[in-house]
């Protein structure tokens, strides 16, 4: 087992990551930049050493400062958390240059699957289902125009290396086509430095459920059920549950097995994850997340399984801990992300000082966070400040769980998404378990579209 | 189902309530003395009233003030927690006068067990085992003489109506007996008003090993398997695990099924627990508790059952949830007491503001506490400000998780007995499992034995 991990992350997954390695045994090495000198990962870690100013690429993205530190620490393991430098394959090239395990899967699986048109193709081939769509890139707009037609409108034009909703546009005719694949090769070459873009056919009322599956060295694959992120605004999950409300146990292996053939194609490693968009009881794959996931705790909480360390297992050497046929879900967990955002105000950053904090506790309540009475939220950074999961017997239980924690999280200073997660765990179709990826958007134009003088929030009893 | 539950209590068992009743849609009505007028029950309940000033004769067990409230707030029942009211079988009857449910077993088998000897005697008519000794009280010396003759040296005084350590000696030879019986009845009288005292074997070795029950209206008993709770100080339990290190398979139906029976001697309804000294394999009853405890959370981590939701749905009518061949335990769950005490100070109390605090977080930690940044820690009521519970998927995970949510766990402003806690968790006896009731005194007169000059705080390397 690794003797000292390194931790090129920030915020809750770093704590959460800091938390597992002290439970194994293992030491640890924070790193931060300027801004986040007071952050609690950085009180936690066994050592922590500051890496560059407040800018992320000069910090959380400079290979150079972290590979200094993992030297001198001697650390022999690094976990890249998720974002940053989690699905960098450079960066996993350069951990094995450095004889220092890169907690993840091969720089070859992660590219195979960071290009999503590769990576489409590479599933149709495995067997996996994919949505309809261009074969490959999009090498002319005639083509497009062709593929277009065949599949149908509405189609979605997308950057081969895009994410988190950059370089996608939604066309709803031919009138629209070629001017949306202009605009997304400008954003996506802007933003990745890459203009390959291809065509998808458009699901206008899909879910978002995707599979947990974890690889070892020694070639066992398997997967521990499905999570339902369909509360999504802008590409943004909000809310993330496991099991899916729309998943029976037939669709939960025949998933779970596509989801597999994905890992071993592409000879994949440690924790991963693959998206599936689920409509009309036919699901196809979008893309793989070959990191651990914000969401990964739902997972944990019906498993009993711990993601981090399974992960820190399997990079060691270690065989699964578990075998497919003793993956047992449990219940039902529902995670809520709070953000330091205004929902009153289109989701605005609200950074500051939280001049109270008190997370709820109680039987089936967990909080990953690095929040803390007296922290700075500062606006350099993702929003989020806390993943309040938790866990009941069925669902219902699990939302009235929710629901009494919601209310009794004290976040003082800042505003947060937490009124936001209370109106959606009382709307009625989430109740029922009846949202799709659409849900969080429509409720908004409903509300713009009566043109009253509401501010665009969301009103979630207009829809 | 109830419609407004009044909380007859206060701190973290009070929240718990609170937490359980929102989760079903109950209305709570906190109560409160004036020295808990800010406190977290208060914050969290529908309503808040105060019963009394701060001496808990005055509030928290007068019984007056809080039937008004009862009445006056249209409560349907009433849950006392532990301590206080909760196993005062004259507030259960006037409660049923008032027609408002008491959440407890009934005024008459709370009498039964509360009666220590009467409960023995009970018990052994029921078939469960108990510690040999008197046959009922002491009538006079010659026979308490006669008493210990036969069942042999060391024994225990013990009075009927007592508790807490309080109407207790040893006694270690024939020289020490008429003595301790004077002495045991004078504290027995002045402390309960009851002198009646009776004889037993004293165990020397044994483990506190205690199984949770749980009977409905309808005939149903049902056990949910032991816990642990050897780690004692002067009587008051300090760690508590479930399941116990010590118990097999076999022992844990033993014992589970002498626990139903000792419920169904006494007509028993709600959650309770039957509390055996374990010593040698063989397992002997020392009393009942007509009450949700303490460390109650232990099962409900390895169970999944939330037993304040349970009690309340039998006490409303309700059957079981759950039937005995579907109890499961899985995994480890420990419980650390976090007191306002310094351990190197003979756990003095150490009252004041809590000038930060942040509990720790993360996959199986569970906080059950009222306390939060600011609250006063006054010294009127117990010490005991939060319950730490952990679980994990064996005894080694578990208290590797304890070890490093206690390290989390930052309070400042009062002493804590967290690094006690953290002590014991890496002591090679608590480790190996090996440990008895005796286990931290030892470690106390050990130390002090060696007349070195310590201030007599466990040393717990010199065991």
């Amino acid at each position: 087992m690794f003797h000292k991990v390194l931790i090129a992350n920030r915020g809750e997954i770093a704590v959460r990551i800091i938390r597992a390695c002290r439970e194994m045994g293992i030491y640890t090495v924070a790193v931060y930049s300027e801004a986040d000198r007071d952050s609690l990962h950085v009180k936690l870690a066994d050592e922590a050493y500051c890496i560059g100013p407040k800018a992320a690429r000069d910090s959380y993205l400079n290979f150079a400062n972290i590979m200094s530190v993992a030297t001198l620490t001697e650390a022999d393991a690094i976990h890249p958390g998720y974002g940053f430098l989690a699905e960098n394959s450079d960066f996993a090239d350069i951990c094995a240059e450095c004889n220092i395990t890169f907690i993840g899967p091969s720089a070859h699986a992660i590219q195979l699957m960071g290009d999503k048109s590769t990576a489409k193709e590479t599933m149709r081939r495995a067997g996996v289902p994919v949505v309809p769509g261009s074969d490959g890139l999009i090498d002319s707009e005639k083509e497009a125009v062709e593929t277009a037609e065949a599949i149908g409108y509405p189609v979605l034009v997308k950057a081969t290396a895009g994410g988190g909703g950059k370089g996608i546009r939604i066309v709803r005719n031919r009138g629209e086509l070629v001017q949306s694949i202009r605009t997304a090769r400008q954003e996506a070459e802007a933003n990745f430095s890459d203009a390959g873009v291809y065509l998808e056919k458009y699901l206008q009322q899909p879910r978002h459920v995707e599979v947990q599956v974890m690889a070892d060295q020694h070639g066992n694959v398997i997967h521990l059920g499905e999570r339902d992120c369909s509360v999504q605004r802008r590409m943004q999950k909000l809310i993330e549950e496991a099991p899916s409300p729309a998943v029976d146990e037939d669709l939960r292996r025949e998933m779970g097995q596509a989801a597999v053939r994905a890992a071993r194609a592409v000879d994949y490693e440690g924790a991963g994850t693959v998206e599936f968009l689920l409509e009309d009881g036919h699901f196809y794959f979008i893309e793989m997340n070959t990191r651990i996931q914000v969401e990964h705790p739902v997972t944990e909480m019906v498993t009993g399984i711990d993601l981090i360390k399974e992960q820190i297992r399997v990079a060691a050497g270690e065989p699964l801990s578990v075998k497919q046929e003793d993956v047992r879900l449990d219940g039902w967990a529902i995670e809520c992300r709070i953000n330091a955002e205004n929902p009153e105000k289109q989701f605005m950053p609200s950074p500051g000082t939280l001049s109270f904090y008190l997370p709820p506790g109680g039987m089936g309540v967990r909080v990953d966070s690095s929040a803390y009475p007296g922290a700075e939220i500062t606006p350099f950074y993702d929003s989020m400040i806390a993943k309040l999961i938790v866990w009941g017997n069925n669902r219902d239980e699990a939302i009235a769980k929710m629901k009494r924690a919601l209310v009794e999280f004290a976040v003082e200073g800042i505003e947060t998404t937490i009124p936001f997660h209370l109106q959606v765990l009382e709307h009625e179709r989430f109740v029922k378990g009846d949202v799709t990826t659409q849900f969080v958007d429509q409720l908004k134009r409903s509300v713009e579209a009566k043109g009253d003088e509401n501010d665009g929030t969301p009103r979630l009893d207009a829809v």
